[in-house]
């Protein structure tokens, strides 16, 4: 995960002793500009009778631009480095979440009401009826973010130590934007067997699971048997989340170039576990032709050539023509490009092959099929998966939302008519006359997406049967 | 679980409406006076042109003495009950606990810092050295507290749902008195095998695991079987807290009556997990003789009848004299009675037939073995487990200092070197000239406690090699 522009993901602050004299502080920030830092926040932390103490924070490219900086402000005569520190490790240290009483324990009343003996009358109360732990404990508001650490960003099978930050970021997305608590358990298993076993087992404590970096195809089954099994929320945010925000954008972006869903072409490069649910999600949207390609070209049925059962999937479900071919075969009169898969494997070659007005959803990460530059007066509307570009396919636009409304009402499940009422509140969320082909998703700040999206998925679980509350107004 | 005086743990808030003229409100105070009720805080929440809208706060004994008190005021004219409601109830409201970001995330910066890109630098550093994970996640600071919801307080097998007000309350005293991070894990299985497999498989994002009222005898199975696997520590509060604290107790008690610990004779009424925790922990303290009495009588070895695995560990390591008989057999020339069993099944006779200065710790639930009021000049010390008396044995001052002790210096294990610790750290905090038979044991809300227990066991896990770190100061 290479950023091209220096960001706060590599930004350091580094404590200097600079001589308190007229032209230092200047020739610092002429070696950092030199050499492509980025100068944020300058602090004085201490004044000598020689020299002052200051920090800077530079945001840097990668961890090698960093030290480059850090060699050439040492070099400089009369500035002595103290300490460099990373803010981004700064930020994790000693994790990012953290539990919190509501109310305090710091009188005997508190503590006979929170704990023993007063507990006891609510516990039998629950004993009772199981159901009242909706009312009376955490599970109402609370999501398991469940990882075995096998496909953790672009990093792969890192175990579930390493995945551990990641699962924390999340719980910090679930409290910010959709006021979830969310907690992270990072299972030391691969088994898919011991997964659903385990999830079942916790359940009782939580309000739903978000499975979260599981490899393909053991997400799959994994996902499919907890759905059954359980009766909370099971999703698998990899898959569902992202083809929520595709089928969004794509939403917004047929209102521009005025074309119907059902006349579409789509052709989609990577045919893993997020490609899947994106042609699922598409193909309930109206989708008709679907073109999938892996790194052998296009799938078809009868394809023998490196298949799996997720292919067989695509070859029975997509590409109702029979194509057959390379990437440049696929985009003959497509209209859509769908880009799941590595940096760099789209020529812009393709985009001219296209229909008019062609759609490009580059999300491979970090970098996109084809960057936007290259794009460029050859599509019509771009998206990636970046924050530094327009259009940004963010799965935060979705998985809060939609467990905060597959919570309001006690959902019992995150289902098809959910996601789809989801994919059309974020679209909904830019009003029609403000769409223009760098706009077509909210901004992830734009808080009202996850009230709309929350709002739209309680109604849609009411409507489809799997509410247990007919209402999503807090008590 | 019985109130006998009213407390907070049957508190309700009744809503009045009040004819506005003198005399009514006293006699609403008169009628839950004369029916024993406590009269708490009393706020006007409305002024109507007739009458006022007021809020009165009672405890109660129980829910039966409520339902009367409510009954009764109904009955008063010019009185008009709005809303009755559970103050215990109200606090449960939604569940007790919550997760908190440490830092918003409400720029690009802290996402890209917290979130992608920047955290997969952080992710990467951890899967090429897992320990890292205790400075770079929340493991540091995290504790499982883990139940299948078997043996909850005194309510038996209410299952993973119903324990969950005990969870969280355990959560939040983790929080308050130790500054600990814990979340509850209630299972939804009872088998020993799937247990200890769950914890292996949740362990790597926790730093501690506290296994709580899981019933006797999967209990010592699941706790020695991943004390084995895991390399963190794994407490079962119910037997070592009770150890720990019982231990402190006696220490403090053999001070003031002037007797050696390896001189004294201790019965014990109730083999249970607690009590077989307790025996171990006296014995190892140097208390030579201990008798162990279940309901069919005192424990020896060769008896046969109603044994079990437990139990032949009595009959293996205590009554070294091969004793038989009943209560009032084993209490003759007995320096202290340890009773772990149920309400009143202590005679005052038996307290006189022991040693002088006869030590009781009645620890029964809700009530004790025999009341104070029974005993009160029959023995020397007497401690319980009810907050309304003096001497009470709450387990709450040791598992959180014990538990922040042992994450404080990364320890795999809280052995028998940390608890020992544990039990004379709590000792020590009432200095020796001022300690009285009502005040051998420190107030729960005595903030000394947690810090001294913490010190002693993170230098006791350094001292017996189970520590990470090698100082239990914070970075």
């Amino acid at each position: 995960m290479v950023d091209i522009t220096p960001g706060a993901s590599h930004s350091i602050t580094i404590r200097l002793e600079i001589t308190n004299k007229p032209g230092y502080f200047a020739q610092i920030v002429t070696v950092i500009g030199d050499l492509g830092g980025n100068l944020g926040a300058v602090d004085i932390v201490g004044v000598k009778k020689d020299f002052l103490i200051r920090d800077l924070t530079v945001d840097t490219r990668n961890e090698e631009h960093a030290e480059r900086i850090v060699e050439a402000v040492t070099q400089i005569p009369g500035v002595h480095v103290r300490n460099v520190s990373d803010r981004v490790f700064l930020l994790h240290l000693g994790g990012k979440i953290r539990i919190e009483s509501k109310t305090p324990l710091n009188t005997r009343d508190a503590l006979s009401m929170a704990y023993t003996p007063g507990v006891a009358r609510v516990c039998r109360a629950i004993a009772k009826d199981p159901s009242s732990a909706y009312n009376l404990t955490i599970k109402s508001n609370s999501v398991a973010i469940v990882t075995d650490g096998t496909a953790v960003l672009g990093l792969g099978d890192i175990g579930p130590e390493a995945a551990m930050p990641v699962m924390e970021g999340k719980a910090m997305l679930f409290k910010e934007f959709g006021g979830v608590d969310a907690y992270p358990i990072c299972l030391n298993t691969k088994d898919p067997d011991e997964i659903v076993r385990i999830v079942q087992a916790i359940a009782p404590g939580f309000g739903g699971v978000n499975l979260e970096d599981i490899s393909a195809p053991r997400c799959f089954e994994i996902e499919s048997r907890l759905k059954k099994s359980l009766d909370i929320p099971v999703f698998h945010d990899d898959q569902h989340g992202t083809a929520v925000v595709v089928t969004a954008a794509l939403i917004n972006a047929l209102k521009l170039v005025h074309k119907k869903i059902t006349d579409i072409k789509v052709v989609l490069l990577g045919v893993g576990a997020a490609g899947a649910a994106c042609s699922k999600m598409m193909l309930q949207s109206g989708v008709k032709e679907i073109i999938g390609l892996d790194s052998q070209g296009i799938i078809y049925k009868g394809r023998r050539e490196g298949m799996n059962p997720m292919k067989e999937w695509f070859a029975e479900h997509t590409n109702p023509n029979g194509r057959r071919g390379t990437i440049m075969d696929a985009v003959q009169g497509a209209d859509v490009f769908l880009g799941l898969s590595r940096p760099n494997l789209l020529p812009v070659e393709a985009l001219k092959a296209m229909n008019a007005d062609p759609i490009i959803f580059a999300l491979a990460n970090p970098d996109p099929e084809i960057t936007p530059e290259e794009a460029h007066g050859h599509c019509r509307i771009m998206a990636t998966g970046r924050s530094d570009y327009p259009n940004q396919i963010n799965n935060v636009l979705c998985f809060p939302g939609i467990f905060r409304g597959a919570l309001n009402v006690r959902a019992a499940d995150i289902n098809e008519e959910m996601k789809l009422a989801a994919a059309g509140a974020i679209a909904d969320t830019i009003p029609e006359n403000e769409l223009v082909e760098e706009y077509i998703i909210p901004s992830v700040f734009d808080k009202r997406v996850f009230e709309q999206v929350a709002s739209a998925v309680s109604k849609a679980a009411i409507e489809s049967g799997v509410a247990r509350r007919k209402t999503d107004e807090k008590k």
